[in-house]
């Protein structure tokens, strides 16, 4: 038998793959199953994105330049500009989903051996890419009583060494729904700036800040333009997660061209998701309007619900689509896995993200879930009844 | 300034890449030029793959499973069963073109320092996979002269060691033009085996073999089944290059559950694409009998043109859509940067990919080229003669 790679063998699964087995189990029983275990969105993908394609008169479907359409970086840039991030298309690789500009800027800036430091909670599959570039995740504890905001400054000082190659945020966050304040926006620029780091923003929840609060990009610090590498995605913006379309922006010309050799690599990204996406540039601001009053509504539908649950807790999220709730059970995990074995209120169940999965310290988060707060509005209060029902009959 | 990585240093730049800037002061003097340099195929898509798309009723455009739609990877094991494969979907993972699935299978067999073993010239963006995976590609050469044949399996052994991982065969190949033979791949088998290698066999050109000659996969020969890993692309087969869909295919359990990991990791393969690959599927066997038909052509008429031409040499390619051609110049890559920069013929040049691109040993096809017969008949013509009185004209 030839032998598996050991990268391979070590690269994580996602904490809700796990349950899926599970989940089977209980759709062949005969359950329905409210998800508040995914980040895809049910809302509709603008109508121009759709069309576009729908239109489209290719002939040939060609490969596209390895840094995405011209005319779609550039109304990129457009879009950039608009929103306070001055950037021309020159600075941006369109990629395939933020997911591939991920491996590309880990591929970038890290070798085998590498540490990059990384606020948790965080997106799991920050886990795989690390793993996928041989480079080791070191957690810096963000915690829900502080409402998952920036850690000390001097926490991540702590953690510093010689392999320290990039500090990575998500903005805002998923699992926390937490989303940075200028002010500490700023306190990672001079951190970055001292120790010499590059700092990688995800920022593909941008549009999803609530409460008037407004999004703070990385890329509005001028003083670390060879620093700041962004990530961005239409995925989540459009509701167009399929298209698998996303980007890389960067001031830092060195940065992009050894990105760029990653992109030719592998070709191009895909053509028809870039017409979608670029024909998506042209979606009026009523289509965010609305789509940002249907999350906060929402999200204030989940938290209020969840905060009347006796012994839960959470952190009041303000943006993206996630929040995290810490229940009154000592294992979510044993928990998550009851929703779906052993229980039923009605016939229906729900399922959670464990929380443990988005952090990279042991032992820590096991009794939190991640909520995505993806249903509609009934959905959702028929899911927070059955999570209550569900934890007055649990016993751990 | 923060660093960039030692592995994005060495990331290689495609063979054709340098001689972009070469070909666009050609243009911009007014210059035409016939590419003889890409292998994006002119030929049309399939009506049935554009038109699946241009009619989709899809509202959300949805993530996908990671390892692809079920119906697609139904059809898919179909399509290979009908061509003497015998999968089931389980065997196959739906990948980002064939690239993405070039890089799972690297990524489950390969650590860094590793080695893997490839058969030169090879398909130049191998290179780029084995360096983003920190693996050294050892190569062992095939020659003009033996017309590309496998080289004995001898030298393959002499050059296996402990870290020796993978066997990585293209067939039929780009740039060789080589279909293996079922008695080569019979060899290549018994050595994997020996050795306890995987064996990788990129077969996205498997469609394309001329001359009746009949294309052996790695997968018919079912004794390895746990080493054999085949790598396949839409992308040349129906002329969509462009969608990005391709997919890694293997018997082997633990490995398919590893290239999972990686899979799900970047989420899923893109959504629009796999519905046009899914209809390409339907595309009659009278598309393939034409696009055969007028590639056969297309070689005939660049091998017997490049024939005529003193001092040139040309391996007649059995498959794919490639030749490399010996010129009668020490330095190829400083002859197709002349061809752009220093000649035209009647306001016309052409531009070539050097040979040496492909090699991975130092010094060996310095005076090859390769040439791509994706040019209609007429353009082709025109481009040999072009190059015949270029060769006249040139010193070196
Ligand atoms: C924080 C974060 N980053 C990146 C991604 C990757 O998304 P995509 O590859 O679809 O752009 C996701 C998807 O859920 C995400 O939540
Ligand atoms: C030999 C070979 N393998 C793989 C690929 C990758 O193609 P894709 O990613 O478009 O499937 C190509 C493209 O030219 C190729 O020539």
């Amino acid at each position: 038998m030839p032998v598996i790679s050991q990268k391979g063998l070590a690269m994580p699964q996602s904490p809700i793959r796990k349950l899926v087995p599970f989940a089977e189990k209980a759709k062949s029983r005969g359950i329905a199953i409210h998800h508040l275990n995914i980040g895809q969105p049910d809302i509709k993908t603008p109508k121009g994105a759709i069309d576009a394609v729908r239109n489209t008169d290719l002939q040939v479907l060609e490969y596209s330049h390895s840094a995405g359409f011209q005319s779609y970086r550039n109304k990129l840039a457009a879009y950039y500009q608009k929103h306070g991030i001055e950037v021309g298309s020159e600075d941006i690789i369109i990629s395939t989903g933020g997911s591939e500009a991920l491996l590309f800027a880990m591929g970038s800036v890290t070798d085998p051996g590498d540490e990059i430091i990384i606020p948790e909670p965080f997106y799991a599959n920050y886990n795989g890419f690390a793993t996928a570039s041989g480079v080791k995740v070191v957690p810096v504890i963000s915690t829900l009583d502080e409402g998952f905001a920036l850690p000390p400054i001097s926490d991540f000082e702590k953690l510093i060494t010689g392999k320290t190659k990039a500090i990575v945020i998500c903005n805002p966050g998923n699992p926390t729904g937490y989303l940075y304040s200028q002010e500490e926006i700023r306190q990672l620029a001079e951190l970055v700036k001292k120790h010499d780091l590059f700092l990688i923003a995800d920022e593909v929840y941008r549009e999803f800040a609530y409460d008037g609060l407004k999004h703070h990009s990385i890329m509005a610090e001028r003083d670390i333009d060879d620093h700041a590498i962004m990530i961005d995605s239409v995925s989540k913006r459009f509701s167009m997660c399929g298209a698998r379309i996303g980007c890389i922006v960067s001031r830092n010309k060195e940065l992009m061209a050894t990105a760029m050799k990653f992109a030719q690599a592998r070709l191009s990204p895909p053509t028809l998701a870039q017409i979608a996406a670029e024909a998506a540039l042209d979606t009026p601001q009523t289509y965010f309007d609305e789509v940002i009053a249907e999350y906060v509504s929402r999200r204030n539908t989940l938290v209020s619900g969840l905060e009347k649950i006796p012994g839960v807790k959470v952190a009041k999220p303000k943006g993206a689509f996630y929040c995290i709730a810490e229940l009154p059970v000592k294992n979510a995990d044993a928990f998550a896995q009851w929703l779906l074995e052993s229980f039923d209120y009605n016939g229906k169940t729900i399922m959670v993200a464990p929380a443990a999965g988005f952090y990279s310290s042991d032992g820590v988060g096991l009794n939190q879930v991640r909520i995505a707060y993806v249903l509609e509005e009934k959905a959702l209060k028929e899911a927070i009844e059955i999570l209550a029902v569900a934890l007055q009959q649990y016993k751990d």
